[in-house]
């Protein structure tokens, strides 16, 4: 008699993500078996290289069995593809979730695309991550205290429990939410972060070529804050854009809005108005320290 | 005979930076004495309480002797009236520095208001920090492997040697340059960047009041890194805007320039437009890890 919840779990793209919750999987002991597919090569070789899954193939209709669960951690755009594979491929209830950071977009795909009654899907984000991508920079502990929100079609589904469950035991809060409601709030905290990141670095990238060189040598002054974002995966990133514009417009009108009343208090030295806004962040940091949600930043190197 | 490089080093306001170049001095035996002034009394209860300091005083005049090093690491807009200060209270050739993220305006400043032959100031900008203030912050690593701008008004100055050798000292990188260019690089590489961290923390802030408990809860996605930033003091940040208002100006022009680029290809689904700036920005990444100036970011929670 096992305590695990699953007998054999999917994990659909073995990136970053993936590949963090297949170690998990192991550590905490959740599944008596973890397998992967992944349409890159290179990712393949480095899971089995790391040991990382017990199965590794390109693609699903290779493995001659079925899953308890099937957890989809490849960009947005491979979704409407994934879930016409899986009509095919799956004869038994199964569980579908996935790690996509746009909800109304993933469940409108599902809707548009799934004819197969087996497929019990909860979408989910776990909102953890870091700016590397690929299976060998992947960790058990990423998930650790941070939140999950699963934005359910009907809240009465009763495998809704045993996706928590699953996230839990990968040490994750679970918050049940509206998918538009979702949408908007991580256009806040993390669509929109993300893009003025890549723009400041792409600006630089624009200046001329003796100024470039210098603004990277000196970037330890706060520009390095922003490459870290900029290191983020591309192809992901610009499916986040194509399925959350709305609230992503919507949330960059109000930032360019502020910015320009900053850059006007700047050009008639309104000195008052900046501190004033700058003590009010201030605080807004200490509020997000406190809710254990801050992260470490060491200013020094780390050792290699 | 000792290796020492002074005998008697003055620090004119002890926050992070100054509290950690006291800590340096003391931990690589740079002067015999080290001394500081600091308009905040609970600063020099704190430096008293931390020992950091063979003395610390509220006014340079409540000192009955001289210093071979005088080292300004007050806000910007704290500059004129200790120029002043100096140029009573100093009656022996003396060098003295700064570590002010402007160095037009300190330059200004300096000759303005100094009256007194004997100061030998040499301009300099130490490019290391952190978002906390108050001399309980400060750790004389912050300067290893950072760089160190002088700006020096005259490159022939026999006693911009004894300066270099100072932050040699403490571990950093020289690089002279002219102010000019220093404050437009530093614009590039800092101001802008955390012009921009305040004003989406302070977007943020703005929300209505239900979803912006969220996105504190849910900030770890990106919208944390900004806060980090915004975390900064807010007085010494409003004069950095005061004193280089113009670079900063037009730093902020370039940035909304390719801001609204990346805006109009999220609402033409420029998907194309959008991976290759992306991907674009991911190399410079590299460039500045491989430059060793990315420091080291860890997702989970500090140990306290």
């Amino acid at each position: 008699m096992s305590n695990k919840l699953f007998n054999k779990i999917l994990i659909i793209g073995v990136g970053l993500i993936g590949s963090s919750i297949a170690r998990g999987i192991k550590e905490y002991n959740i599944s008596s078996n973890v397998y992967g597919i992944d349409k890159n090569e290179k990712v393949i070789a480095k899971c089995k290289e790391l040991n990382l899954l017990d199965d590794v193939k390109k693609n699903i209709d290779e493995f001659s069995f079925q899953f308890d669960l099937i957890i989809i951690c490849s960009p947005l755009g491979t979704y409407k593809e994934i879930f016409l594979s899986l009509n095919n491929f799956i004869n038994k209830d199964t569980l579908i979730t996935d790690v996509g950071s746009t909800k109304v977009s993933v469940i409108k795909n599902f809707n548009d695309k799934n004819k197969n009654a087996h497929l019990k899907f909860v979408p989910s984000h776990p909102i953890a991550g870091l700016e590397k991508s690929g299976p060998e920079f992947g960790f058990a502990k990423i998930f650790e205290n941070r939140y999950c929100i699963l934005t359910p079609n009907n809240l009465n589904d009763k495998f809704i429990q045993s996706i928590k469950s699953f996230w839990k035991a990968l040490g994750m809060k679970i918050e049940i939410m509206d998918a538009e409601h979702h949408d908007r709030i991580l256009a806040m905290t993390s669509h929109i972060p993300q893009l003025i990141a890549y723009s400041i670095v792409s600006t630089a990238n624009e200046l001329e070529m003796h100024i470039k060189d210098e603004v990277f040598k000196y970037s330890a002054a706060g520009f390095r804050d922003f490459t870290r974002l900029a290191g983020s995966d591309p192809t992901m990133w610009r499916d986040i854009y194509d399925n959350n514009k709305d609230s992503v417009l919507e949330m960059l009108g109000r930032f360019t809005e502020d910015l320009s009343t900053l850059q006007k208090a700047i050009r008639n030295k309104d000195l008052s108005f900046l501190e004033k806004t700058f003590k009010s962040t201030k605080d807004t940091r200490k509020i997000i320290e406190d809710l254990g949600q801050a992260g470490s930043f060491d200013p020094t190197e780390s050792k290699k």
